[in-house]
């Protein structure tokens, strides 16, 4: 499994700003995403606290492929190219894109 | 279901030091992790990329609770609070803890 988990940190312009970047992102960003082939699953999630501290992200999305050659297929997807390009108008400069793999070593 | 997501940076002192830090959160951290009650399950990756920049995130461990009074009791443990001594004790100031909710409205 290979997640892209994508960290969104909140725009500014207070909450009008959040709840505009929230909107267009369920309404334009998401159904773009979703056309994405070899996307697994789309869970997106909102930061409620960070513990012992302060954070400026507001979501995290987690979005899951088989493998790294197939996350490598579905970023060059018409798809998620345009999913791209909606999310540098709706949320410039405002997300980080991990790729994330499992590490089997490192288990209780 | 209430996540708690650790976000770790690299730790100061090149591979070396992130080769010993992790092997003492697989070794010390985790099982004092494990005792947490109500903690359905701990899932840790390893950062690879970070598509279109660069980050200094390293670790990324999500723990998933029924719900939050779950992982509020779950923080207010003898195991989490051992826990989070060790983590001060191993990675100093690295690590970042997210409270995360479904974000049931903004999905596709």
């Amino acid at each position: 499994m290979t997640i892209l988990l994508a960290l969104y940190r909140r725009p500014d312009g207070g909450d009008e700003a959040l709840a505009e970047f929230e909107r267009r992102y369920a309404a334009e960003h998401l159904p773009l995403v979703a056309g994405t082939p070899g996307l697994r699953s789309t869970e997106v999630r909102r930061v409620t606290e960070a513990l012992g501290g302060e954070t400026d992200l507001v979501l995290v999305t987690t979005m899951r492929f088989d493998d790294r050659a197939s996350l490598d297929a579905g970023l060059a997807s018409d798809a998620m190219r345009a999913a791209g390009r909606n999310l540098r108008e709706i949320a410039p400069g405002l997300a980080t894109l991990l790729v994330l793999e499992d590490a089997d070593d490192l288990s209780a």
